[in-house]
């Protein structure tokens, strides 16, 4: 079983940026958490952290018989990308939307998603922890399908 | 540790009401895998579930000295009752918002949560495993603290 | 067959209650009249009012098994309660929505209901004659299904 | 007693149109049950079906002297005519607003209506029986009267 | 002369809940004060606090012909319940609103009341001193009338 | 000169209709004085009164070249025909529009107009006399061009 | 009979400010064309023009017994002052609201007026007619009442 | 294959009304180029213009067993008439919406039309060339079938 | 101890103005009835009434070093003056609204006040009574810090 | 004649992505079907595909003296970039917006577009064949020129 | 070259008000920052600082003819006063609306302003150093004409 | 000290794109003129123009520890880009907004900005001089910081 773990902007300044919002980890550190837990699980990780909603977007569409499912954290472009809900929409992969944050407990435009209602679940606010919930979940629903 | 899982109005036909939408699981069931997985991570539950506001408040008022944290899923009552985000208010207990079905993909009402800017993350679609991932990240950030 | 007509909030006081607005008949001479009228057409009633919205939701929930059909005035609570609806959605029983009042020509919050699209239909306005045209429908439309 | 229906456009198409939602029913059908039903009620029955928002407004301002009571299935115009409010609060004479459908589950535009505030009472959602509950309904209420 | 004192959900955790918003004294110390201070007019009082909707509804439907005024603070409901509205419009007994804290100083759901509009007149921010103040201006009110 | 005096829905029923609002005057009686007038401005009157939209729609096309400016009381068609708008567009002859009452005391559906941008000058609420009023504000207008 | 017309800001600027939209007309030529026209009408005239709220609020306060009727023209605090209204409201005077531009051409903030539902009628786009025929239409309300 | 042509109120006015906005081509000089067009793709074409909301609904009516498909070009009822889009919803047959102007460059209450979800497509702002254009689309989706 | 009363537009005609909303006593009898409860509180009493906004602003700035605390009645000022929030943001000075009607029961653009939540409380709707009450609760809350 | 059709996000994925909404032509069988009528037409075509939001935005600059109009099918990107906006308003070249889909029958952020009023006209909802209509037009239109 | 600073209500009040917000130089100090900036530009300076509306309308309608420019920091009224606009509308001087605070990271009220489209510029965010930048700006400009 | 200077999308088309509003003067010629009043400020000036978003999220990025302070002009970025502002969340920079064109005076999206609350201060209108405005007002900002 492969997943994909796709990262959207800013989410490569992790650890720096407003840590008493998103925590103290890096990203590599959390990817090194969330590669842990896949070896655990038994499952193949891929990992992307882009800046580029184009790329996202593409990544999106590479998931297509390469990936079983994946844990996205669109960040910003959760709240303002169509074009990335048309690239979800286009390959139909079971994936679960995670946030580090609370996006409930912030500014009203990060408060709805373009994409959650596509996802098979949603995880917001755990920091590192929302991600390896995330993977158990996609795994959990793809061993049970 | 005390654990307390507080359920809302009609999720006592849990398995029997549109089980296109909340799965084939009844209350009972949930129950148990809920209590099996507090088992496994040594934890003590308290479960409850009404169809009544009053009783939902007074719960979650009840939890002050008495439970270390709580897994909370108000079902409709999430999204009208201001009377429960002031019980919330007050005890100041940690708790994780949960969800059975992925209420991002429901009519708009389902989409906002009076409760969820209080809670430390939200957990929404997994059916019964909402509650189990849930319950794994309240211990841990419980214990984290 | 069987037919509930469930009463919501504060029409315990019918008849004393706005009688400009909801007439001067009390809600023991409403029930006399409907149990006439279901007399009349061999329907066995059941009658209940409540000014609890758990109590109401409990009640809808009662219907399975146990009712072929259902009057309801949930009185303010058929614009407010989602946790009604809920339950209405899961007993997936035919009701008729009945209103004392010509709610349309009222407050603005007592123009939507929350039920009544999931109502076979909405009768309103006609004072008790609300309900008897209700039950004449609701029984009519029991027997020709 | 004289009673008016009056029916508005597109009605003509019944029983052809959209039949999972205004049934199969054709007007012709429909214009017979409601006279046989004001025959028993030995009511005079008018009966008037137009596509035209002008015709409808005429009708309605004829009315005056003409007629006792009225059934008006304004039909799109119920949403869209304030010329027909207008004519309505000229002849000020009583009627009941009937719908074949439950104009509460269908599109937003159809939920609200420019003429319900100035009606006895509302019956929607019953198909050709919404007319015949409506009959009913305005000759109670003309004998009451 | 009798004067009724209703309070909605979680004022029971007066003193406890939130001590920067609502202040230390608890409730049965604003009972005491505010017994005292009915004692100095001369005037008899009932006291009630409840968490359910349907029994602050059911407390207000008593008041008639039991009380000749009444002080409300309904907390949450104040600004949610439809119901409530029915039974003070039902009621008809003269009273104030009243709240603990300012809120016009809080989040928007609670700077408006479904119920203001029916009150005599409406004291807010003061503290214990909102219900002295509303005691006296109800009293003042019902010796006047 | 030649001026019409167009007339919409609901007009013919003037003087009988809400005599509150739009006084006790005749359509003919308006009629007599209106063409008195004109008399004594030494103009050519056209009067048409209709019910129909498409009628007052085809009678403002028929303006170019007959008349050289009109009188509009479109009546319910002012707050929403975009089909008389465009005719308006059509034949760019100057205009005023006139109403018997003050529509801006009335619902806020008639306080606004889809003409009244298109018009030289509005004038409201004088009864009869603003069509004598608004008889020598177009003459003047048209002299003084 | 003692008519006054009161002016708003910046009509002391008239045939200098804006000539596209107000005209070439100074305020000094507008005053002696409408004395010539109250001469004629025979009625004695106030005449006022203030860039200041508070002195066009005391000035509608001073109408009471010292005047029989009223022009209004309060330019840009017709769309803003409720104090202005309150001051209309307490001396129930009899005025016509008169604007040299006809206001529903203009941006929306200038469509809606706080006091034309207050004014027996009003009188849009004519430029310095819009005085005249204001003043005509008031002494002729006042002569028929 | 017959294809039926509508089009909407003051269209008879075409290349007088407004041309730098719809053109300077004439309704009949558009009608021969269509029938011209009409002639070299082999289908036979009925050409209607009506001003009436009525007529155009049924001419909607009429078009079923007698057309294949249609072109329509409403005008100001394609953003007003909920009677023509109950007309199309009723007949089922495929059609065509198109404009000569670019309705999405003008007032935002031509930017969205209520029949344009119904129609197979939509063409705007080409002038003639909309109708040459929408006839080769309709016959080609017709064909293709 | 000082304590200042300030009155916004339209209250120097209190009693005569629209007495069935704000009574019947006079500013003058209101100043004395406050100036006499002040003398039984032992505080120094200013009383400013004033038509002009700027005069208002001022007053308020003048309060800093010059008076304990203030009752503000801005009347139509206190739901659209920026200015005078503002001032009062300046000033910092511990003030309780007050309003001699119950604003709530009011027009829509009354129930909103732009300085209540910078006011220590608000009470409102209890006529001459509100200032009393008002005047009360700030000494006391004063004489409490 | 040189003509470029721009296409945007998702559009690679043509053929696969939600068949039901878009068809099962490839992109590639796409440009095919444009070449051939380009050739018909004797043009040269430009064709471009990207996901990237800033190619877009470059390939838009880059047709300024190197294209004579363009079809350009946006797709998200059609609704949400302002930027794509600015650059066509930069190169002020004329192009019609096509879309595969009619998008007036899909969820409301793809009923309106941010570049549609800038285009000379828009075809949508013909599959293929809105490229194929797009092409003759903007053909015809710069022939006629 | 002379240029006129137009400051509105509660500037008089700087450095003692909101200092975090406003900074901590008084307006004489600003001013004085001011005129030391004009004598090294060479431009003679008008000074004005109003709590009015209509000073500050009146301030604008004199600079005609006597001022060349204008920085104006209209405070509160940027926002709410249309007086102030159409002054500015009417004398068509060049200026610069200038703020000291970043209105932009204030209430949403403050976020909008009736002038800022008339302006030449605006500045805002920059404390005191916000004028002479404004005065820079607007002489440079000026100097450029 | 070392400022950047970033411009967002179409930037690079200044002095070619609708000079009316953004001036004829070239990107290069405005570099040049920055980088000349940089040099007479003494400061390293990096200048960097993108159209995409990734690039100016990724230029935000990097000035953390690279330069002193910013001038962000993001074009239509302001107005739509989350991750623009996440970013510049992250790197907590000082920085002003600067726009050529007076971003209030035009379209309503183009009136609000993403990132002005976050910004020093705002500086728009003055074409050129905006840029060489802001870096003075930057250069001062951190030299008296």
């Amino acid at each position: 079983m492969r997943i994909a773990v796709l990262n959207g902007p800013n989410l490569n300044l992790l650890g720096e940026r407003e840590p008493e919002i998103y925590g103290r980890t890096s990203l590599k550190e959390l990817e090194a958490m969330v590669r842990a837990e896949a070896g655990r699980l038994g499952v193949t990780l891929d990992w992307l952290q882009t800046n580029h909603e184009g790329a996202l977007v593409e990544a999106v569409q590479g998931l297509r018989g390469r990936a079983d499912g994946a844990l996205i954290n669109a960040a910003a472009l959760s709240h303002t990308s169509l074009a990335l809900r048309d690239a979800l929409l286009a390959v139909q992969i079971p994936f679960v939307e995670v946030h580090l944050s609370n996006i409930f407990a912030r500014e009203p435009e990060r408060r709805q998603s373009r994409i959650a209602d596509l996802a098979t679940g949603i995880i917001a606010g755990f920091g590192p922890q929302s991600y390896l919930l995330g993977l158990n979940a996609i795994v959990q629903r793809l061993r049970a399908a």
